[in-house]
């Protein structure tokens, strides 16, 4: 029975604050019971992906790295599984939009990249992320079966489904998801609702837990809305944070995913003979 | 902007009765302006898949046949779309869980065979309906393109994208959803929330309108839950029926795709190149 610790916060123009600010906090979530630690997508930076700018480049950082290093020693110091998001330099000029997963011993088990990159009003980040080239990724952890995915990453069942059936018993999404000035409440309203409903989604179809993480605060214009949460393995809303900086700590039991995929027995019954054509863009 | 209309009802032991019953309904439906108008799954029976019976096999017909020439007579004289579920018998001892899909101008324009067959207690349907043999599949009708699932096919995300990919701008699940007695309130409430979220979410992940038409009433053990709705193609929930018999008519606007769309370009995004484990049962 894991604990499942979420931590929803804001960010300052300093990298080096919001790290020292979130370390007090991941000690703090590992004192309330926290053994599975997440924090929200590029977590130690603003969001920088709001405008076209080259400088924050300046803002990556290699695996391993200071950055892995620091979380790493912190894991171990805890007793805790951490997962890191970062912007990843790769190679000069190659970046990515990440996540590592360290062990409870502080081993640094392997990272993800980011498979679908966004590109819209406020999130440019095709400028700065290349597409994930490890595909989808499981990290046996001292707690369980991760799956690591990230913020765009949600909206995609492919995404979900081909993780669980690597044997992941929770699928996390660190994310940074804000609403616009010109969007207005009924807007922000609709955009929430999908947002969790879709990763509800992947929790039902795939019978494992969920859990996303998303920051608070505003910056610039995009006024990011919290709301973090874990779904049970039937899409059931666990535990869900408000707008406001916040740790959500949320008892798991892996041993419901079983259960509910023999009541819900979806992986029997899949035709697989039938999905070539996900594979397609379109089908015409 | 054509307008749905879902046909929820409860039936009876005779076919006859529950045919006849339903076209007053479909006539009704129509005259309030129903284009696309859209029946309960297996509608001219109890839903016999509660027990093991061989002699519900005599309930079953050809395509086309006499259900079909009455449909489409009737679909003709008030020019209106018809998506007509029924035990389709397509060979001696090959029977199929199908729909068939009616223009306005009376043609049969062809039948779906529900890819996904559930066995769970209540619902043997693995006995009597092979699963289907001819894919997804999306019918252009006079009142927009129509992709046709039927009840579990709804928990299969891949089924929905292929569905949408083929062009469809509504997706239809006819559909048999019942609690059993030993379930009791919280459980109904936890199915019912899962359900309604697993389609909501395949018009979220496709951008297109989604439509479940359920029975109602008691039927042995089984209770029917009904809450036919529409979801339009961001997710949200445009319309939904109550547990008794109803005629739910929504108006809907097939021009808010592309927008929905442009707004969430999840089809720019998809990795195509990643998918191809969806191909499988299981990874290891």
């Amino acid at each position: 029975m894991p604990n499942i610790a979420l931590i929803q916060s804001w960010c300052s123009e300093s990298p080096v604050r919001n790290t020292e600010r979130t370390e007090v906090m991941i000690r703090k979530a590992a004192g309330q019971g926290g053994n599975i630690i997440a924090l929200q997508e590029l977590f130690q930076t603003l969001y920088f992906c709001r405008e076209i700018n080259p400088r924050h480049f300046e803002l990556a950082e290699p695996v391993p790295g200071p950055l892995t290093d620091r979380m790493s020693f912190l894991a171990k110091d805890l007793g805790v599984v951490l997962l890191v998001p970062l912007f990843e330099k790769a190679a000069p000029g190659l970046y990515y939009n990440s996540m590592v997963v360290i062990d409870a011993d502080g081993s640094l088990l392997g990272v993800y990249r980011k498979m679908h990159i966004p590109d819209d009003p406020g999130f440019h980040e095709k400028y700065y992320f290349t597409p994930g080239d490890k595909g989808y990724r499981v990290f046996k952890t001292e707690y369980g079966l991760i799956g690591t995915l990230i913020c765009w990453d949600q909206w995609f069942p492919e995404a979900a489904r081909i993780t669980a059936m690597m044997g992941a018993e929770l699928i996390v999404y660190p994310t940074a998801i804000a609403t616009l000035p010109h969007e207005g409440t009924d807007v922000k309203k609709k955009y929430m609702e999908a947002w969790q409903m879709i990763q509800r989604s992947h929790a039902i179809a795939n019978g494992c837990y969920v859990a996303a993480v998303n920051r608070v605060g505003k910056e610039g214009n995009s006024h990011f809305w919290g709301h973090s949460f874990v779904a049970g393995p039937f899409g059931e809303l666990v535990a869900e944070s408000g707008d406001e900086e916040e740790i959500l700590i949320v008892d798991a039991d892996f041993d419901k995913i079983e259960k509910e995929r023999q009541t819900w027995p979806f992986f029997r019954d899949r035709r697989i003979d039938s999905y070539r054509d996900v594979m397609k863009k379109w089908i015409t």
